[in-house]
């Protein structure tokens, strides 16, 4: 892995895991049936089921009131894959392919011209700022409801293009059980993700049993109109209105959520803030990164990567001692269909 | 009631409770325990037993799914009083008082300088941009959490001038037995209110039950800083950047909730647009007015009041016949503490 991150940092990272201030040595009372099949004993699954174990029981020096549980999770790299394109960028691209019948314009207009002449060279080159325009213009101009539709039909329909298989099936096995196990522990799981809310919503319910308003993300300004017949509606318009991204996370956080987490996980360096703000509270906390290292099962990529570059967050995570999970070392299966 | 709604809008009124679709001949199947001890018999109160006994009946005409028991509810005037000012307003003022020695500014800088000279005539006329001012010098300047224990504090001794009761004891017992009715059945509840978001969490758990998380409001906008001591912390700033009011409440509840609830109750033109989101979606809905109507146990005000206008609102309600909540004839007591 060129540039990456190399084996004295992941020695150092296995240590940190030490320092974290939590009880390693304090083993479950009882033996009970494995709330997480899918990782690999080790330093990381102990960690973390020391850390639910121990904020979950009542009168122990952790312990932290239900009300108190709350857990944020990025989307795109920590609970589903990221590559080779933000799975909402691929949406948005199939959305320019199907509305160009509508949109004569866009034949001469960038950056819509180069992804309807599938020009690759321009679309490596399109940078946020176009990346913006297409979301912008692709995700407007009709109803929430609507919206929803076109996710869902799109989601029914898209096939990934190395595995050739629906977006939704690449979700980490393992990172569904974490989640699971949180809320059996009286944790509330939120998404707080830099995709788009909107194009979140419709299907997290089913893939990871987080509800829609446990859902804080990237957001499109809406309008409230009353249309024809009386009926009231909000409708999609071409103007992104926040980034759900970096510095933007931890305000997000306080603004949907209204507590700071105890527990958040990521795997990019626009999770860098949400996990030091998470870290700076009072008591028990568990804060982690997910490592892409398994260029095999998934991808490996960090430093330099265009999509989830992990750079700035390692090192914050080696100074402060967060846990770093390793994907090839870590988990037993990366996908739930590699378990049929 | 000078200026207010007659007699024969009210008559409009009982009459338009048949039809809102509610199937009124529906009568519980076995003699319960009565879940809203404190509403009188009565069209109002059947009205709502016989939505949420609908919506919660499995293979009935009108069954929801509980993922989709979505119901909001304004909080000045819904739930709690808002006379003689928004206790917000109160709260403001009194901090104004409480910040000036560090603020000598103020003295010569209106409306602070009309504030600390208690010019009552000058205050009447502060108008929105007034308050909102007064607002965000006095809600901001610290960290989130400083915030919370600010709010908190002025709640332990700050008291309600007609009363001389903590302002949290203005809330409505009736109300307070509608939101545990509704939870008993499935709904999540959620506040969607004018006030500011960071000024209802810290006591809407204890009071009303409702999770922080589970709170939508205006908002001042914050900022993400790394402090002394490398510990990351939320700084509010002294500018209000989303006001929950109009058809922002609906923009509102699609961004924090994700979904179109099935019921929303409010009191004033504030309210409108969240409730004709609401009726405008398919299946079973019900929305609700309250109406101050009790001078001698509340207030009474509709067209001309100050705070907590209903006016507009009051005639969409006749309209489209959604349920109108008359204080006088259908609670038997406003506030918890008239039980004892």
């Amino acid at each position: 892995m060129s540039g990456g991150i190399g084996a004295i940092e992941r020695r150092q990272m296995i240590a940190a895991v030490g320092a974290i201030g939590l009880c390693l040595s304090a083993r479950r009372a009882f033996a009970q049936t494995d709330p997480l099949p899918s990782w690999n004993e080790g330093a990381v699954k102990e960690a973390i089921v020391d850390f639910v174990t121990n904020v979950a029981t009542s009168g122990g020096p952790d312990f932290v009131s239900p009300d108190q549980r709350v857990a944020t999770f990025d989307n795109d790299g920590t609970l589903w894959s990221e590559q080779p394109v933000y799975f909402q960028v691929a949406f948005a691209l199939d959305r320019v392919r199907a509305m160009a019948p509508h949109r004569p314009d866009w034949k001469n207009k960038e950056p819509f011209r180069s992804v309807l002449a599938g020009d690759k060279a321009a679309l490596a080159k399109l940078g946020q700022k176009g990346l913006l325009q297409i979301v912008e213009e692709t995700h407007s101009g009709m109803t929430v409801e609507q919206f929803r539709e076109t996710v869902l039909e799109w989601l029914a329909t898209a096939r990934h293009p190395r595995f050739n298989r629906p977006y939704t099936e690449l979700v980490y096995q393992p990172m569904l059980e974490f989640l699971a196990y949180l809320r059996t522990n009286g944790f509330k799981t939120f998404i707080v993700s830099g995709g788009g809310i909107e194009f979140m919503r419709p299907w997290v319910g089913k893939v990871y049993g987080i509800p829609p308003d446990q859902v804080v993300g990237s957001s499109g300004a809406t309008e409230f109109r009353m249309m024809a017949g009386g009926k009231a509606d909000l409708v999609k318009l071409a103007k992104v209105e926040f980034i759900d991204d970096g510095p933007g996370k931890p305000v997000a956080i306080n603004r949907f959520i209204g507590q700071r987490p105890i527990l958040s996980f990521g795997n990019s360096d626009g999770d860098q803030q949400m996990l030091e703000w998470t870290a700076a509270g009072a008591g028990a906390r568990l804060n982690g990164l997910v490592h892409h290292t398994d260029a095999k099962r998934e991808w490996a990529y960090d430093r330099q990567a265009s999509f989830g570059r992990l750079d700035k967050a390692w090192d914050e995570a080696m100074r402060r001692g967060w846990l770093v999970v390793d994907m090839k070392r870590d988990w037993k299966v990366i996908y739930p269909f590699e378990e049929r």
